[in-house]
């Protein structure tokens, strides 16, 4: 294709953890005035799609398929709606847009793309944990699918040298459990034992699972595919039923 | 207070960056049915407040005496919603609620506490520039109200030599101007001269105003306190109008 049909244009929505309470009413409003929806079966089976939106589920390992299929609807001048889970931005459909549009045909650049936020799933999970994210922190997504193990290695100590809260994305896969495994002896190597972990499954649904235990407690078992784990800084506390981080940087137990 | 009146709660509640189409439904459910509407005065003049809910507005710097209040209005029985901008939990009004609950009356502790996420400004600000934080990334808070200047350093540094992206919070206080220079200063020393950087002011407002410069043509008065600050990876580059860094992380240039 080397133009494009007019009136054509891609959203990049964001659906929130899984609760509808929890879709932005411009992402609602977007999916009402799309012609396609574009994405990972049970996302795009969130969606209320009513007679007039042609649904185009795909498999979750196909994201640059899945990407440039939603670009060449809109150059071809549909409605498009393609939907994350969480944020379109974190860990999720935004970047491989970007991606499939940067080795795509040059006319693609020209197409309005709009990328609409949500409630990422670290977010969600912090919510209802308290405010464990309450000062500086990461996200780290724990797959290899796309870089190197010694690329997690070294980001994992750099942030835990630094003190930050951290949250962990895709922290097992059945396909590579043992790289959790990893992940939990440096966490312990470089924040010692009676620091607080937090694996929150499924947030917003009904399967949400919630547990906070100490790294000397943590085993990779605690996590799965649909689980956020969120680490503690040195300052990360409990206090009642609540984890938090507070807004400056003392550790526990000194301040 | 020694004890609680029955039906009281608190909900921490996330108004997103500013659009009122990017406030969760979750979040409007609660305002609907709250007595008593606590916060920061432009935050809380962003609800359309019925006659039925008394209103308390504070100033920018009572964090603490304000999460008191809430608390204080909840144990009396009220169902109290107190606001932030963004998401409540990064740099906002969750952890200092619960600074406030660890240190006061054990009663508290036994209350109904809810915090409701929303769109945080630096997701907010990503979606409008592309994907910036499309891979790993950290959230640093620049103020030094709360912790010395020599940890914010410490975690600039850390973070690029993690190859984080990273969105940096209040970088520019009237009071205090110097440290965000000194923050260019660092990430300059650190990421190199050709290094992404995006200002995001006043994000979702009529305000809004967004620039990408390199670290080299980056200088302090391109932020206030309205903007959130996004330095890109190693691996984050343009296409088209947009930023965006790739899921995986093969440095711009070298992929």
């Amino acid at each position: 294709m080397t133009g494009l049909a007019s009136g054509g244009r891609l959203a990049i929505a964001g659906l929130g953890p899984g609760d509808p309470r929890l879709v932005t009413p411009e992402v609602a409003a977007a999916l009402e005035t799309a012609t396609d929806l574009v994405g990972y079966g049970p996302y795009v089976a969130r969606v209320a799609a009513g007679p007039g939106l042609a649904v185009h589920a795909s498999d979750n390992r196909e994201e640059l398929d899945r990407a440039r299929h939603a670009l060449d609807l809109a150059a071809a001048g549909r409605q498009v709606v393609i939907v994350s889970s969480g944020d379109p931005g974190v860990f999720a459909m935004a970047a491989a847009v970007f991606e499939a549009l940067e080795s795509g045909p040059p006319a693609w650049q020209a197409l309005e793309i709009a990328v609409l936020p949500g409630v990422t799933a670290m977010l969600a999970a912090a919510a209802r944990l308290g405010a464990p994210l309450g000062h500086d922190f990461c996200a780290i997504n724990l797959s290899d699918n796309l870089k190197p193990a010694a690329l997690i290695e070294r980001r994992l100590r750099l942030a835990a040298q630094a003190d930050f809260a951290m949250a962990l994305y895709n922290p097992r896969s059945r396909a590579r459990p043992e790289g959790f495994a990893r992940a939990l002896a440096i966490l312990g190597e470089e924040c010692g034992a009676d620091r607080l972990i937090c694996f929150a499954r499924a947030v917003a649904t009904d399967e949400e699972r919630l547990s906070v235990v100490t790294l000397a407690a943590a085993v990779p078992e605690m996590a799965d595919m649909r689980t956020v784990v969120i680490v503690g800084s040195s300052a990360t506390r409990r206090v009642g039923r609540h984890v938090y981080t507070p807004r400056g940087s003392v550790p526990a137990g000194s301040g």
